[in-house]
């Protein structure tokens, strides 16, 4: 996958790294660096392992404190620095450059303060997600952004990309479930963003800095909100003739007023994958199938999981089957949470993450399954319906870097496919190195040249995780001093 | 109430005026002008009353092309511009300024399309709240904002203050309804912001752009969300020993993970007057009184109503109430709903509009009726209790200047009490100029100087919505040149 360009290193910057190295062990002490090639060579990649580059260093704090001290030497000696969770990002959102220091906050994972009475938990943002969770079970909360990596992935990352999951179309996105933060500017000013109202005032950085994809500063800490678990929860499996006949239904449920807390769609090739690798009693005779997961006391869930049985009868489905018990539902969504590993297991993938409006699901599907088809490239669909949030998986051999390529181009189809529906270019992934070129597909030259400034604000000289979200070529025209004109220049 | 200064207006600007009529005259033509005295002093005030200042000028565009004229003209003749919705602003937002352009948009008040499938619609920004929901009625949707000047008040001044209502506890503020705006940058430029899909890529402007209070654009469209209306919904009436009582009943029952659709907290003294008023059948025994509504189907409100009468047994009240049917719904809602204007009749009032962390809902509640006793007034408390926005009403003589300064004084102690306990200075209203020079309470130095800097990023020199938000001596350092520079300078 050739053609997004990587810059090439700054050869100044890596001349001064012994200088560097010193400095930076006389602010916060040699304990918090990784120098050793082996050690820093674990930091190449994230999840978009189709690129790799080497940082110069690796810096593990401990502290606001200390990366307060970190940022402010990179920004007086003009050093990049690549802010890092766990590295599971989707899009490169934590890819190095070989001139750079990875910042990885995996370290500050602890628990700050847990305040039943107001609903709220406050963490320091290297802890994982599911551990947010774990904490706070036994005092009958969860968190409630439930991203497939939520394992392994930090807070921190999912305040860089909003990350969704399974659960956000009841519960929402990241955003929606952080009430303030505290973050570090690069130039060490350490700021309070939101705090733990549910309200805000002054103009609303807090949504500014989630989604900004470590762009705008380093956050250390977050005050999440934390949501009471329900009574129960009960999936449905519905198998359907036809994939358009399971979009018109996802459609149709979300017009009546219900939210479930889950409506995942699987299509006929993820559903063979699926049921062979976990067992999960899928219905191999459907060409689409949706497990749609409503929760509630036991009378609230019968009466929804009901009218959603009246409503999927509308669409002539193949079958139609509540969980029995919690046993089922367990295996129901072991199917569903395995499936990217159980295409993995089959064949390379690359997953894509795309928006769409939701009445334009039915069209979407027809025409993602054609535009793999014109590329010669097979297409498995597994993803988050009730929100219209797209994840076609397109296989590929990875041997091949001709299908590769012709993997990377069909992608971009479906993208701007998204985009000319009313949809965008990404759901919960973030843009990274991925789609960092097709800005210029959803934004205009203006919209694009006030996103820069904003982050010019943030970070005049561009040091936090350049070269991702912004095209490239526009990206080195506005650092190389067009930062501070007005809007109307561009 | 003298001590919030207004600007001196630019004498320069005013002897330019006759150059500056006929400039807009030749772009937008004389008919959108209301140049005379008589017609300029219907603008010079909004629903903050204490302050009047008579623009130079009104200007009524009816097209995002005549506003793009209008703001690129005043952009190039330094003039200031004042966006103005239906001026129901509590807190001053669009209160003019002598030598300032007010720019009224509500004759753009058209429908441009409504998307039942996709549960959007898109309409010209000067359209009134309530109408959006007239519209969609038919089609089984209403747009969930509802603000209690939802009759007058538009969709613009809605998103410039990011405005919200009893029902926000279940649907969320205007931000979480609102998909994508078409916004006019004071250069003129037409920038479309977000879009029709739920989520968002590239840094989140559109968040960013709601609430920012008429200071980063001029919005002319916008794509909201439907929802679909509830089979029903019915509210329960509960009265208590105590204030202290009424508040950890709220408390209990959102921990309990039930979303009411609203609970609204009246104490004794807006229990007494609005009984008087509209014959509600509120209990006039009661020292506090929750009205809280749950919806749903018919066995869905039943469960829930049973549920919240349960936990409201725990807090000994006095009595306990659930709707009959639906000409007592109505006669409760029209009780809470005449609130402001009953109290209206018998004293003046200042209305507050802070917010706090659910938890300390009893502890405020005592702290309010204190601060109020210290400076010898009376207090009313009527708010959306269930996310923590309180509205303390202070009563005081408007024809008392001496008095007026006490209630000044007091609602400044109870916004600091706000923020001391972990909330904010403003939960709907806005700053307007009504809170900007306490927003230093809130805000580090350097916090405001991010603002102001994204500020200088859509609006360089400063025209759009001067003098608020920020303290006035701030703003003047802002715009005497500061603007460029770099946050560790502030």
């Amino acid at each position: 996958m050739p053609h997004i360009e990587l810059p090439e290193p700054d050869v100044g910057v890596l001349r001064r790294l012994p200088i560097l190295i010193e400095g930076l062990k006389s602010r916060v002490g040699q304990d918090l660096l990784i120098v050793d090639e082996d050690g820093r060579r674990a930091y190449e990649t994230d999840a978009f392992t189709a690129y790799r580059r080497v940082p110069m260093l690796v810096v593990l704090p401990r502290t606001t404190e200390e990366v307060s001290k970190i940022l402010k030497y990179c920004h007086e000696n003009d050093v990049k620095v690549i802010p890092r969770g766990a590295g599971t990002s989707l899009c490169g959102g934590s890819l190095p450059t070989e001139d750079a220091i990875v910042l990885c906050i995996s370290k500050m994972n602890r628990v700050i303060e847990i305040d039943y009475a107001n609903r709220l938990a406050r963490l320091e943002a290297g802890i994982t997600n599911l551990q947010i969770t774990a904490e706070v079970a036994a005092g009958g909360f969860f968190y409630a952004p439930d991203p497939s990596s939520q394992l392994a992935c930090t807070l921190a990352g999912n305040l860089a990309m909003n990350s969704g999951g399974a659960h956000c179309l009841k519960y929402g996105v990241t955003t929606h479930n952080v009430l303030g933060v505290k973050m570090v500017l690069i130039d060490g000013t350490v700021v309070e963003i939101g705090g733990s109202a549910l309200e805000r005032n002054g103009y609303d950085l807090l949504s500014l800095v989630i989604g900004s994809e470590g762009q705008l500063g380093v956050i250390t800490e977050a005050t999440v909100k934390l949501v009471p678990a329900p009574e129960g929860a009960r999936p449905m499996m519905i198998g359907f003739r036809s994939p358009e006949a399971a979009g018109s239904c996802v459609s149709a449920i979300i017009a009546a007023g219900i939210i479930p807390v889950a409506i995942e769609y699987m299509d006929h090739a993820a559903i063979e994958v699926c049921e062979a690798f976990a067992g999960a009693g899928y219905p191999l005779d459907a060409e689409a199938l949706l497990i749609v997961e409503v929760e509630g006391s036991e009378a609230e869930i019968g009466i929804l999981l009901g009218r959603i049985a009246e409503i999927a009868a509308r669409f002539d489905p193949k079958t139609v089957q509540i969980s029995a018990d919690a046993e089922q539902s367990a295996r129901i969504w072991a199917g569903r949470k395995a499936a990217f590993g159980a295409i993995g297991r089959i064949s390379d993938y690359l997953c894509m993450d795309g928006t769409i409006p939701l009445a334009q699901l039915p069209h979407a599907l027809t025409r993602i399954s054609q535009i793999c088809a014109e590329y010669g490239l097979k297409v498995a669909n597994i993803f988050h319906a009730g929100d219209g949030n797209l994840h076609p998986l397109i296989l590929y051999d990875a041997n091949s870097p001709e299908e590769a390529e012709r993997a990377e181009l069909a992608g971009e189809t479906i993208l701007k496919l998204c985009v000319e529906l009313g949809g965008c270019l990404t759901g919960e992934h973030g843009v990274g190195i991925e789609k960092r070129e097709l800005m210029t597909t959803q934004f205009s030259p203006t919209d694009l040249a006030v996103q820069m400034r904003i982050k010019t604000v943030f970070d005049p000289t561009w040091r936090l995780n350049p070269a991702k979200v912004f095209p490239l070529a526009i990206t080195n025209v506005m650092r190389a001093g067009d930062a501070a004109s007005t809007p109307e220049a561009a």
